[in-house]
């Protein structure tokens, strides 16, 4: 608590209103006081650290200038959000952030009235801020809604999609692009080259010049052909056509850390009557503490550090990362086939692609935050005689199921999916966690769908994915650390569709796919020492099934267990399927599915969340042992 | 066969190297011929006509100055590929085009290796061009990738993400922008007004002018600060700054129809050396064929018709469409509830929704090709107290499955899904089937899932949906007419996860899920006929299950089967997770999920799709039958 920074303005300001209590002059010092505070709560918690320091003065001047709540302020992503959450009344649960039961380290709607649309996965914002936008529009009510939108996230289609739909909203929209020149990567595509030249080939805008182009714009003082002349004028010297050709008026750029003038530059946006409006700022991210300029991610995410030295602390060394694994293993089969090629969404370094792309530069891709393109591309590629791995979050792709579906399962076409952070993901929450992928995968004709249980299997499953040809195929591994296995010297190419007996018994058959296995073994352990012999088995596959292992063993076991860490509709709904089209329950087989919960679960501790979703050994015990004493049959054996 | 038009030197023509040995004073003629023998063919087989007869003469230049299929030509959608598939080796087929063993009515690799990337749905194609233009690169290969997009494709998100990375691909990537001014319906969106206002104010280039302009250039003619200069300067003059931005080099407009101008066009731009080029195309839908030229829709879609008037074979009156039901029903909840709104992302005639627009024009809003926003703000509109119904065909929905998890089933908002086109959907074929909502739904936490098993539950359903504000609620129903049963004067509020018992019995239980109700009550007639008293459940519900329905039914019932049209993963999946949960099948019931086949079925007419996935009366009874010979309780009764 000693440590704490002095803040005496800041102490006063529990809500927005307090904050439009202040003298323009007082601002300086909030936005001061602001940031020093939230270093303070993240070097306690954790988190995005980089992302809110670059908009402190952003959050201290929409507050001041907009009617909020009542005029919606919507966050792109939300992750830059902890300066916003410390002025609208949650101060008090600042040091929570992304604990289990504390504040989220997103927006969230339940958390508060100032949070009108939760986010998470990026681009949303302008779509939302339209709907508020119109349904004000509709009601007639005054509110406007302001969307803050990061350069890396406009990369995005639905960014895009929003914003050729906004002239409708009129001037109850507000964009304001946080233009930081890096997201989590550093930015590609072309679209930030224009905002580059945007930036560097003219002088930030006065406020005086903001009035006066403002002014000069009304639809009154300027008829409309007149109008465009002067928006190509404005293009020519400064890029700003893109925007003007979506149907928004461009103003900037400005100084995003000028408080003053950022405050004086929205009221003039906000008084302004000329149709949606987009406010360009420049920002830097990991702006006012030092070790965050200093440093090549600006302190994107961190653990815990120390507020002076900006040393985070070091985790006890552990077992590689799943997906250091995975990039080692990858960069293997790109050393050994130079067809393959490799392709991340704005997720270098969440992916390993950023070693991979070390090694072969040429042969890896970053298409920006752009998860549909990168699937049609791989399939393109693929079509080409290429071997793509689409390598992104299995919570992101969700944003190309469509193109999944019908560029690469119609199709057949040998797309390689790597899907990180499948299953749950501690401190990120429910937005991150991939819990749908089995559902929504293994539906579909034609796809293989693996699944890793340790960090050897996913070496030899990204050796498999490389060699199959014969269609798409995918493979989630989870977030975090590996059980520490020895990794193979040589991968083994799998056989498509075969599980492996783990350990083999008589009574009890525990089938399971992915990381849940260690559980699944330990749960064997104890149910041995309850006399009950325990098959458990590494499915691998959630697609093909293993027909013929599965069918051996349910027709040799008195109950059979599935364990996934994935939501209703995948390996256990496929077992279910394959043994009742066979008839294999019909003579009284009891076999129990285990899986997420149909709930979303909020952010926690990993360990924790696992108990919350009832899939841990004892779980899978009292599983087994329910199933028993349903009739007579198990019953002394599940008592003994 | 005598009415077949008179095409002396389109006979000749087997494939695109026959074309590039004609005299460019040649190609009009054959312009004349395909489009004669397009309109043609389509008058017997129906399908997609005008936008085929707007990219006539691009179809004959592209394949003269470009060598297919070494260069990948990939048409956006495909459904204007007909001229093409004409001219490809597949003249003496097309007219079987979209019937069953048929043509496809899209493009398709499996068809031709003239069609080397597959489409259906829109906009995908600059992303799999840039694949096929990367893999060239990286392997030295000499081949270009061709995408034309027409500009409603544009609309689309993936298509600006694609766009925003075509850099890399350098000149190996030719857009052709085949701009008709409306894609299905008339097109919305600023994007649309910048071409409106680069066709109006600039003239047609010249083909002279076309070789200046590239030659100026040049990297070696012109430093680079120059270049951008002249593009501006452009831009100013004609809008075409945007794909400037987006890192292309902006050709036109150039008149579509001249196809000697166009030869010389592309010849240029396949010559020049500036990285990826935009060619703007202006056409005309439905050009050169009265009828169409005078159609409001320009015979977008159309049946069998006389080529001589026009006039189209009148279907047998039938009973009403689904979708006519579900535009009426939703009227009058808008006419009932002034916060009732409704979205359709550029399909208001496919959705009904154009009926919608006429009655309530404020509240209903087309978004484009836009699914992703469409969603996003639906969810928006929602979180300020609207009730929005985003109409989206299910197959579609599938574009926007981020923004349903992320901003709507996490958020557990409001948003109603109505799923139109859900199942299969004959002559459109797979990749139009509406097979996966089920599956990719039904994973969801939060989400209410209904299908309509007639056009009266249908208006109970949408009332239902109208009045359902705490969370998320959808609706499937399928393509085609309804049951012809008269609706209801006044839709009822269903309860929410309570299915209904259709026919009550005592052995079999059918528990089905939508349209196959009618199969379910045909099997049951013909199970009594044999001696087995059958239940037929109509379960409303996917999600919540009605739990105490079916977990009656599974305890008094010898057999029971789920009947639904989709994947694996919906209904089937769920019953059967349900049953084992609560060790329903532990004692023996013989339980079995009928669904849509583990493979795409090809287009062909529904009532032979529905045979070859088994999922008709017969089918039914048999399984039930199947079920019962397992094993030796239920032997007497099914042989009976």
């Amino acid at each position: 608590m000693s440590d704490r920074p002095n803040t005496p303005l800041l102490d006063k300001m529990q809500f927005p209103a307090d904050i439009r209590a202040l003298s323009k002059e007082q601002l300086p010092q909030l936005a001061d006081e602001l940031r020093q505070e939230m270093i303070s709560a993240v070097s306690v918690t954790g988190g995005h650290l980089g992302a809110g320091l670059g908009v402190v003065e952003l959050t201290i001047a929409i507050h001041y200038v907009f009617n909020t709540p009542n005029d919606k302020l919507i966050w792109d992503v939300g992750h830059q959000a902890y300066p916003h959450k410390i002025v609208t009344g949650r101060r008090d649960r600042i040091r929570t952030l992304r604990q289990g039961g504390g504040l989220s380290g997103f927006t969230r709607r339940s958390e508060s009235e100032y949070d009108p649309f939760g986010a998470a996965h990026s681009s949303t914002s302008i779509s939302a801020a339209l709907g508020f936008a119109i349904a004000n529009k509709l009601s007639g009510e005054p509110g406007r809604a302001i969307a803050v939108i990061g350069d890396g996230a406009l990369s995005a289609g639905m960014a895009y999609e929003a914003m050729n739909n906004a002239e409708a909203a009129g001037n109850r929209l507000v964009v304001i692009l946080n233009d930081n020149d890096m997201s989590i990567a550093p930015p590609v595509g072309s679209l930030r080259n224009s905002l580059a030249r945007l930036v560097s080939s003219s002088k930030y805008l006065s406020v005086r010049g903001v009035a006066q182009k403002l002014a000069r714009a009304m639809p009154d003082a300027l008829h409309t052909a007149a109008k465009r002349m002067e928006e190509y004028a404005r293009g020519m010297m400064a890029g700003g056509t893109l925007f003007d050709e979506l149907g928004f008026y461009y103003v900037g750029p400005v100084d995003g850390h000028d408080v003053r003038a950022l405050v004086e530059v929205l009221e003039n946006v906000r008084d302004a009557d000329i149709g949606p409006i987009l406010v360009h700022a420049v920002t830097q991210k990991g702006k006012g503490y030092a070790p965050a300029e200093n440093s090549a991610d600006k302190y994107h995410g961190v653990v815990k550090f120390d507020v002076v030295s900006g040393i985070q602390a070091k985790a006890a060394a552990g077992a590689p990362s799943y997906t250091s694994v995975f990039a080692k293993a990858l960069s293997a089969e790109m050393q050994r086939d130079e067809k393959v090629v490799a392709i991340t969404a704005a997720m270098p370094s969440g992916t390993g692609l950023d070693k991979v792309a070390e090694a072969f530069p040429e042969r890896t891709f970053d298409v920006g935050i752009a998860e549909q393109h990168a699937v049609t591309f791989a399939a393109g590629l693929a079509a080409q005689g290429y071997r793509p791995f689409a390598t992104i979050y299995s919570t992101f792709l969700q944003r190309a199921y469509d193109q999944v579906v019908h560029d690469v399962a119609i199709q057949n076409l040998p797309v390689r999916f790597a899907m990180d952070r499948a299953g749950l993901v501690g401190a990120d929450g429910a937005t991150h966690a991939g819990s749908f992928d089995l559902a929504y995968l293994c539906t579909l004709p034609n796809f293989v769908v693996m699944a890793a249980a340790d960090e050897a299997e996913l070496c030899h499953m990204v050796h498999t994915m490389a060699l199959h040809d014969s269609g798409p195929i995918a493979v989630r591994y989870p977030r975090g650390e590996g059980r520490g296995l020895a990794l193979p010297e040589a991968p083994q190419a799998l056989e498509i569709g075969k599980g492996r007996i783990v350990r083999q018994g008589n009574k009890v058959a525990i089938l399971s796919l992915g990381t849940r296995l260690a559980e699944a073994e330990k749960a064997a352990d104890q149910l041995e020492a309850k006399g009950l012999s325990t098959t458990v088995a590494d499915l691998r596959f959630a697609k093909p099934l293993d027909e013929d292992l599965i069918r051996g063993l349910l027709t040799t076991h008195q109950v059979a267990v599935t364990v996934e860490e994935a939501a209703i509709g995948g390996l256990g709904a496929h077992v279910l399927t394959l043994a009742s089209d066979e008839g294999l329950v019909d003579g009284g087989l009891k076999i129990r599915t285990m899986r997420l919960p149909d709930r979303f679960q909020d952010h926690d501790k990993p360990e924790r969340q696992y108990d919350e979703a009832g899939l841990n050994a004892p779980h899978i015990v009292e599983t087994v042992l329910k199933a028993l004493r349903v009739n007579s049959a198990g019953v002394e054996e599940a008592r003994a």
